[in-house]
């Protein structure tokens, strides 16, 4: 499946057109290719219905087989007076002294042009080219993604020079929808979202917080083993505090606004590091102490416009499987080692598939766009170079992908999507400690700048659920699964009471596990605990009553199995812990 | 120790009187009793030593001898001109057309006022009963609380009518401040705050997670086995939802700003029963559902004025041990009394010894204070009596104390300073159902509108930590120490091997456990184990290399004891999950 940026945008003017001739009043807003696709903006008179859809698809076909030339025009007589949005991005052109282009469909036969269009260009030479596309969805948007603004209608398409490949695009997206974690997530009672609690600020039912705290435990099992301090700092941050670390010069647009408590001016933070900071910075330190690790389950805010809020994936407010080290120059090697183990154990447990390994250096030919200190950049790469060395890892380099404050080793993973993700990072930072100013005492007694490394594990608990919830279409792994068991009694006259000692036992070892002892037919309790993807049924009947066993069928399976409780209580235990 | 109000005000004067004496430029501020003392506010030229408080309680104390008769006088030569402070209360005074009164100390035996002061009474009528009082300390204070205005400063003192009480007062100062939570939490790195991450907003340290870790297993642990379901809801709310709930016309003053976020106004939230309305509320619920119960570790925000701000006692944010459940008026008995189990259950694993109970009811004679709405309170205080009973429990009854929407059951304690504190309540609301107008589907297929409880267990982390750390004077029980175990090798060379094993089978166990490996002599590294207050040191050295054994000494004893570690260990865990 190869994309072709080109055949898109043209597309998207064809849309244009087919939209003009048959509503003739549309106003027209940003038309662009996107990563996938196209889409228009419209204003219409009345909302359209997915019926006309279809319509202004089937005179998109018309025109595109009349071999429209896309052509540069000069724009002479293109009327801005009804095209109040065209005429807003024209002005602005002009203002910034910049010159406006105009790409017209043009009619090989009478050069009379079919539709001109104000557009920084980049197209296909005919609409011949279009004949594998189809018009998607309609969508509300606002007027340059402002909410202040007027609201519009996007039509969304998709464009492929194959039929082949436009079949292989629409099962992708009937299997992405499939897997859409907030299609999952409502399904499976995880979570939810409500105005009177804020857009974006994600609300976790009952069944997530069970997968909250099964990832949890795991993380802060890991943090001990790896000698991090678990610490809990504050979810707000002083102005003064984003000042020193230069959060509110670069990354003020992602940040929410101060809020003013007595003579103080708080931020909801963005990112935990200062506050680790503090908590290096309150006392004295000893080159003996360190490296000293931190770890939190932090929580994060991050302003998002509304319109770009996506479930779990793009969220206001999150929690993150935080992690940071100071450590002495002389311990970069070492330490980036212990943390590698680390995420590679982690991901393990988790059972994520590593991708591929990236080293992402600065571009020597480009410095600018990095922290200006040679020395330091090229001992900090000479030593990550050193430990994937030494590690025998193989890794691809990125030049010119660090981060402004150092260089940094990713570990890339890709979804069932194939989306490639970042997994887990580690990045190591000069900066920071030297805007605090923050110091220890060496064996010379003298004071020492440490260098700080960022450890990203699984990133944020709202991204890796909606990553496992998409990567599972829902049914979990038994580690993570809200419903590890259902117990079924056959008929609780007969059956409930061996069926709750069953529980009993279940809930002792602190699996999650329900009892069904409602008054129903017993097809209905399976089906519905089927639907829950719920990974073990037990079924109580006489049989298991009589001989002190049970009977379970597995998620998805029709065997059923029937095994003396005890074993089936050890294979789970096993099942759940073996990796620790 | 019987505190006499009138005393104290009466010392307070005196004060100002000798202040005024020896500094006849100091400007007066206010001056009352406090629950334990008195002070007065004073505005010097320079800042005052602790030398020159003797010297003022010397002057106090020549003073009082003489006799001084405490008389309301007109105030007609009372000079305002050089007391801005005095100016200022005395205009609000007159604007609100109140009647002014004025104070003296006069001389018995020429009637020459030696000091008058604006001030509405409540005094001994002479100096000659001011005999046992002390001057405490000195501290600076904003004039009116205020942090935009001036800062004062203020002289703590307190006075006694016999000399057995104040001494008895200065010991109890005394034992107060070995258990002040703010000295323990810094001396034992629980916890701490930095201005750079907002005055009032706590940092949890290493060790203080492991506390609260420790309890929030166990509240987990019990909201599970009452049937809670646990959840996560925003730490924000929108404005709309405390528009409905209330809190925005009779909390407002405790509350944050709101934060505007795009098209939003979100409010730091105060309380969280707003939000598990919202959870009972997304979809239609049935009788059969009922009770519902949700339980949250919730972070709440509320705003105190920075000097009222104290340690873990008074802050800004904090974490609440959270229980709201829904229920039919028909279940409100069979629910107290599931609550209540769960409460002595949970108060007893924590060791917290209940004082008594009390049942807080409305004044019949005083229904304006009250949700007007007779047949409700009626019912609702017949079926709490009834649950009381039932249960045999004796209490208290507390006519005028329940809450705006409701009666409620409160489980009082002692604590070891003689502080009597609400630790546990029980709270019905008829009130917030019906202003969210939320209901479930009854068997008659109606709509009815449920209960609604509210169920706190341990209150917020911060409290119920400084509690414990007041208790037991940092000397945590073992289930919550962060330190219940130093393995102390004598010499690494020979011993350490053999401590390691013994430290990866406590960390195996989650045990906090650390192993004291420094090239520290032995009796330091013992005499630091003790400071930090850990609960068992183990010693390692030739024998218990050679036996396979351990040594161990408890906190705070002589004692230590030589044993085979598994059976060392099994009496660990059994000390750790006994009550379980």
């Amino acid at each position: 499946m190869k994309f072709n940026k080109e055949l898109n945008h043209t597309t998207s003017h064809l849309l244009a057109a087919a939209v003009i001739k048959l509503y003739p009043n549309v106003k027209l807003g940003f038309g662009p290719a996107t990563q996938e696709g196209f889409y228009y903006d419209f204003k219409f008179e009345k909302p359209l219905s997915d019926e006309e859809l279809i319509k202004i698809e089937k005179t998109m076909k018309n025109l595109a087989s009349g071999g429209y030339k896309m052509v540069k025009t000069a724009g002479e007589n293109y009327d801005f007076s009804d095209k109040p949005f065209k005429k807003e991005l024209y002005d602005e052109i002009v203002e910034k002294n910049q010159e406006a282009t105009f790409y017209s469909l043009v009619n090989p036969s009478n050069n009379q042009i079919l539709f001109e269009d104000l557009c920084s260009g980049g197209h296909e030479e005919s609409t011949s080219k279009i004949k594998h596309f189809k018009l998607l969805s309609i969508a509300g948007a606002y007027w340059r993604g402002n909410s202040d603004n007027e609201q519009l209608t996007r039509i969304y398409g998709t464009a492929w020079e194959t039929k082949e490949e436009l079949n292989e695009y629409l099962e992708l997206l009937k299997e992405r929808k499939e897997r859409d974690h907030r299609k999952i997530g409502k399904e499976l009672n995880i979570f939810t979202f409500s105005h009177l609690s804020g857009q974006g600020f994600p609300i976790w039912l009952e069944d997530g917080m069970k997968i909250r705290n099964a990832i949890r435990e795991r993380i802060l099992y890991f943090d001990k083993k790896y000698g991090f301090k678990e610490v809990l700092t504050p979810h707000f941050g002083a102005q003064e505090l984003y000042e020193i670390s230069g959060h509110l010069e670069h990354y003020k647009d992602d940040m929410f606004k101060p809020l003013e408590v007595e003579n103080e001016k708080l931020i909801a933070r963005p990112m935990t590091c200062p506050h680790h900071i503090i908590l290096f910075d309150r006392e004295k330190r000893s080159y003996r102490e360190l490296p000293i690790r931190y770890s939190e389950q932090s929580r994060l805010y991050r302003y998002e416009k509304s319109g770009a809020l996506t479930g779990l994936e793009r969220v206001r407010a999150m929690d993150l499987t935080e992690g940071h080290v100071f450590a002495r120059k002389n311990q970069i090697v070492s330490e980036f080692k212990h943390l590698y183990k680390m995420i590679l154990e982690t991901l393990s447990l988790f059972d994520i598939k590593l991708d591929y390994v990236s080293f992402s250096k600065r571009d020597p030919e480009n410095k600018e766009k990095f922290f200006n200190d040679d020395q330091m950049w090229n001992q900090a790469e000479r030593d990550l170079e050193t430990v994937l060395k030494e590690l025998n890892i193989d890794y691809e380099e990125k030049i010119g992908e660090a981060a402004f404050y150092g260089p940094k080793i990713d570990f890339q993973v890709k979804t069932v999507l194939n989306h490639e993700i970042t997994m887990s990072t580690l990045q190591l930072d000069f900066l920071l400690p030297q805007k605090f100013n923050i110091s220890f005492i060496n064996e010379n007694n003298e004071k020492e700048t440490p260098v700080l490394i960022h450890r990203g594990l699984i990133g944020t608990y709202e991204r890796f659920i909606s990553i496992l919830l998409e990567q599972t279409k829902g049914n979990l792994p038994f580690w993570a699964s809200p419903r590890q068991f259902t117990i079924i009694p056959i008929e609780n006259a007969k059956h409930l009471e061996y069926a709750k000692k069953i529980k009993n036992k279940l809930d002792f070892l602190n699996f999650n596990v329900d009892l069904d002892d409602r008054d129903e037919r017993i097809n209905r309790k399976i089906r519905e605990s089927q639907i829950m993807k719920t990974k073990y049924q037990i079924i109580i009947g006489d049989e298991e009553v009589k001989n002190q066993n049970i009977t379970y069928r597995r998620y998805g399976e029709n065997n059923s199995y029937t095994v003396e409780f005890n074993e089936f209580l050890l294979e789970m235990i096993h099942k759940l812990h073996y990796k620790k």
